[in-house]
């Protein structure tokens, strides 16, 4: 438990999880001076959090909490879930104080927080929706998102604890868990056995039990864990199957990621910080086990999830539609915190590789260049219809952006007994404490993610491993230098380079991982991909927009297998973007479809190549920020 | 108006509408000797109207209307729209009495009536769900169906009367209709401005007025299409857009089907129907330019209609999922009725062409070969878990199945001042009037559909034509002989052959439709069946089912492009069909795809042209008719 008074701003704790194979670095300790994310870091801070903070204020989200605590007359606005969106913010600006300190932000978060505190109930409950008189329906419908607020607000609490040492959210949150503590639980205490029907209080309550070393705060997330998948959750809205609820099978009983993409992967999230607390087999096993699935086949090529707007929902395998992706930015940022998780406990690249590609490809389009619209669904193709916005009536997205920007540092670092492990790369200057207490400071210099060539400096004394992540992307010509001289150890993609020495300070390190544009193609099972290819170059996903070719209908254009491709920085386009030039031709559908959707093979011979034509491809991350436009990621290959 | 006191059991009357060119022939005038429909149509009365009558009672359907009447105690069970399940019925029961007298069915059809008739109110008002304490809430909601629910009502009224002279529905129909009319209308009349957010009544109203006369009935049909598209809908639920409801736009400025397909199909359908007795230009432009967009850019290749789970719609234009079509049964057989009417109002083949296929591949899956069991939706790829249910608790499909099939004959053929046309092929004897009071009997000998041979004797006296329609899938070999002799005239797939000639009784007309197995292509903007095929024979899509290819995988078939295909008779496997043997080959993923979903072009070619195999495809009609198994409509064609 923490022996600092205040303590270090990491994002998830698992300094003393007995399953953990890493440890965090606070986000104070990773300093940002690159141009990719610290200026997006900025636009978080002096665009995203003012302008949230206004629409919680504009839409009521503020005054709920005010009417709740009969501070104003009126009645509850908005979706039953609103008072997590408050939450949300909250943690961004938290994680956003550890960072930057800002007096300003400060004191609106204490003001925030005393208004949140206001509206607690004597007996610790806390949701501005389950007042008056629909007080007497607490804890009743599991549908209606009281334990999922409750989650945000622990995280919330626990992210400014951490982050300015203040303990006062902190005790609203202990007293909300206490509260139900007290409530949930085994039939045999006499407690009521259900769940929130939204996962999202089961990792919030270990994070609370790491930050008070309460054990009653795990062995409730232990509880609303065990209890899913036995009918216990009830169908109060026949709308959806269980699976939508997470309720359709115990947990350690899970294949695959079922049902409501973002309840999933918070669910999943909660286990795997369950099972770094236990270690339990059982639960380690159905993690890979629905890991594997998720990731071999469910996932989209973004590393987004989600394939129907049906209940927001996980498709079957291979099921992958580009323009009805349903990839809400909410289960991107959840994988992202699913596999952080998993990066701890089983320190393998993979889990790595996947959170930097799903924050590049996956969160990162979510929000526009202009910090202030976004998506919430975020599909591979589309027609030039589906633009950000500003808000939305289920507003989860927006603030989870805003708190995942926040806390980034928190992910690019982590350490263990064996030294320092390098998971993200852009310029920055880290300073780690190992478990020894030695202190490791590493300096970044590169142009990330446009260059694939990183210069380090390694202060640190003695002998430690300096783990260093290959991405999986990698192809030949992967190299590593320590002051200039090869080295000679594995580099295998996909997996970290263990640089073993005795430092001095001042060692050099060069990491060459050169940024090949890539095709990739998707399993022959996928229908939507069949016979397309994606284009990537290191960690980045590259689609067309019509902004960038006028005139182009990006259906009409096909790819030769051998089409060269080159990569060109154009610091003038996007913020400055390095966008790919590919020799491909167009090839409209030709007479012979006039008129048709469906025509004999027999009745028509297409020969024709198409007109040869350069085509620009942009990172996909940065589509929709100009004029309305096709938009397309999959791109036909020629056969 | 009709001029006997007995109508004709005609399944649409345009026999006096002024922009009709075709006229009806009675469905009683069509006997179908055939091994294909007359079996099906037997069942559909041993088995389907039994068992529907039955579900009916057991699901409080028709205690509802006992309810209502005060002669029972309870509350309204089900759907909102429970009623039109029980008019479906009665509707389809009144076209098997037409051709099949039963008088015990046509005795539980009067008792049916007479209960539904003591439900009614003094005022004309009929809706069960409405009764009670919701009577204060008619016509205030136009999303609950009152509408849809009396427009089932006065079809179940016009067919019960033209089938059996009986006038005992129809009075119910038309008082509940005057209430309508007395309520709805402009403004300026004092009237309520608003229609049904489920078109239905529409087309009903303007067979109400057909079977009557009143006037009224049409300019109340004319209003409900007029109002649609000025936001006077309301929007009482907000789960779905205006395009649901068929609000979104003015009927004359629709340039798609949108929304939910069978409300925008059933509303085409009524839009027809007006256009055929007012011949308004902007109508029928309308009508042209969505019936393009649908066929080029919105169907199935099954001829299915509707691309999303979400609200049952429509997709943009070429989103045409396999798996996850949704394609429901209603929705196919509300484009047979839009394209009934659309042949009746231009006498072009396509429209037949399209009714034809929509039956065969769309309507005809919707029942299982034992004629009891549904699908509601109809997807064209499967994993094995979609199967036929006995009912649903929103049981549309059913009783509409049931309806079509009961009217079957009135779909084989039409009449004109030039002669007969004749739609369909199947053994029949057809006994039709023209319109100068000649009767013309044409007698039909052929396998149709599993063979194009078409032997027909003609007894009619003096010069008429005989239109017969040669399908659009034919290619080379089509012929018409004449007594044995080749005739001379224009013989076009996808229009009416005219054979114009003074006939003597006993002549013989012999068409030859060769059916060659096809295979069809989608057009390269359908992302899901880019590289694949459908085959079809003659009117029938082919699907390959694992149940007739044990141990294979579809995803696994690649079609070379020569790939020889045999059809063969089989009349032991799904009660007789005849089967397409292809000389496929069996290509599994391969080892390069093991645990992976996407993978680098680069890092694998794939030169395995697999093992040669023969696969067995049957008609996609009769899927899911025997053990649950993967099945597939598109396959892979080799590169």
């Amino acid at each position: 438990m923490p022996d600092t008074p205040v303590p270090p701003s990491v994002i998830i704790d698992t300094s003393h999880s007995p399953y953990a194979r890493l440890r965090p670095v606070p986000t104070t300790a990773v300093r940002l001076t690159d141009t990719f994310w610290a200026p997006r870091r900025q636009v978080n801070r002096q665009v995203t959090l003012p302008s949230q903070y206004r629409l919680c204020e504009e839409t009521g989200r503020m005054d709920n909490f005010r009417i709740a605590a009969g501070k104003k007359a009126g009645a509850f606005q908005g979706r039953f879930f609103n008072d997590s969106d408050v939450y949300k913010w909250l943690e961004a600006a938290a994680w956003s104080l550890a960072t930057d300190p800002d007096p300003e932000l400060d004191t609106l978060v204490d003001w925030v927080i005393a208004e949140v505190g206001d509206a607690q109930q004597p007996d610790g409950y806390l949701d501005t929706y389950f007042m008056g008189e629909r007080a007497a329906q607490r804890w009743t419908n599991y549908d209606l998102h009281e334990g999922y607020c409750a989650g945000h607000l622990f995280q919330a609490a626990v992210a400014h604890v951490r982050a300015t040492g203040k303990t006062g959210l902190l005790d609203i949150a202990t007293r909300l868990a206490d509260h139900m503590a007290r409530r949930f639980g085994p039939a045999s205490e006499g407690k009521q056995e259900g769940a929130d029907g939204h996962p999202e209080v089961e990792l919030a309550l270990v994070e609370l039990y790491r930050v008070t070393g309460q054990r009653r705060y795990l062995d409730l997330a232990q509880f609303f864990v065990d209890v899913r998948g036995y009918g216990k959750l009830g169908r109060p809205y026949d709308r959806w199957s269980s699976e939508y609820h997470q309720d359709h099978r115990p947990v350690r009983a899970l294949t695959s990621v079922d049902g409501h993409a973002v309840r999933a992967l918070y669910l999943n999230s909660g286990v795997t910080d369950l099972l770094l607390e236990t270690g339990e087999a059982a639960l380690g096993t159905a993690l890979d086990r629905v890991w594997d699935h998720f990731t071999q086949r469910q996932m989209y090529v973004s590393g987004g999830a989600g394939s129907r707007y049906e209940g927001e929902a996980m498709g079957r395998e291979y099921e992958l539609p580009n323009a009805r992706a349903y990839t809400e930015t909410c289960a991107a940022i959840a994988s992202v915190m699913w596999n952080w998780r998993m990066l701890a406990h089983h320190a393998d690249a993979r889990y790595a590789d996947l959170l930097e590609w799903t924050l590049y490809n996956a969160v990162l389009p979510g929000v526009a260049l202009d910090g202030q619209t976004y998506f919430y669904q975020n599909p591979l193709a589309d027609d030039g219809t589906h633009r950000r916005r500003p808000w939305f009536g289920t507003a989860c997205c927006p603030p989870n952006i805003a708190r995942t920007l926040a806390m980034l540092p928190g992910y690019f670092a982590s350490v263990s007994d064996a030294g320092l492990w390098v998971h993200l790369y852009a310029a920055n200057q880290t300073e780690a404490t190992l478990p020894d207490g030695r202190v490791v400071r590493l300096t970044q210099a590169t142009e990330y993610p446009w260059s694939g060539e990183i210069e380090m400096i390694v202060d640190g004394q003695g002998e430690f491993s300096l783990f260093l992540r290959v991405p999986g992307w990698c192809e030949a010509g992967t190299a590593l230098a320590v002051n200039g001289e090869a080295w000679s150890g594995a580099l295998t993609p996909g997996s970290y380079a263990e640089v073993r020495r005795a430092w001095t300070p001042g060692d050099r390190v060069h990491l060459s991982l050169p940024m090949v544009p890539r095709r990739l193609e998707a399993h022959p099972y996928v229908e939507e991909d069949a016979g397309r290819v994606a284009l990537t170059r290191g960690p980045l996903l590259y689609c067309i927009e019509q902004a960038d070719n006028p005139g182009l209908d990006p259906r009409d254009v096909i790819l030769p297998a051998d089409a060269p491709i080159t990569a060109a920085c154009d610091a003038s386009r996007l913020q400055g973007v390095t966008v790919l030039r590919v020799a491909a031709r167009r090839v409209p559908p030709g007479e012979g479809w006039a008129g048709r959707l469906y025509r004999a093979t027999s009745s028509h011979k297409s020969t024709s190549q198409g007109e040869p034509m350069e085509v620009v491809a942009i990172p996909y991350y940065a589509w929709a920020n100009r004029e309305p436009g096709r938009m397309q990621v999959w791109l036909r290959q020629m056969r």
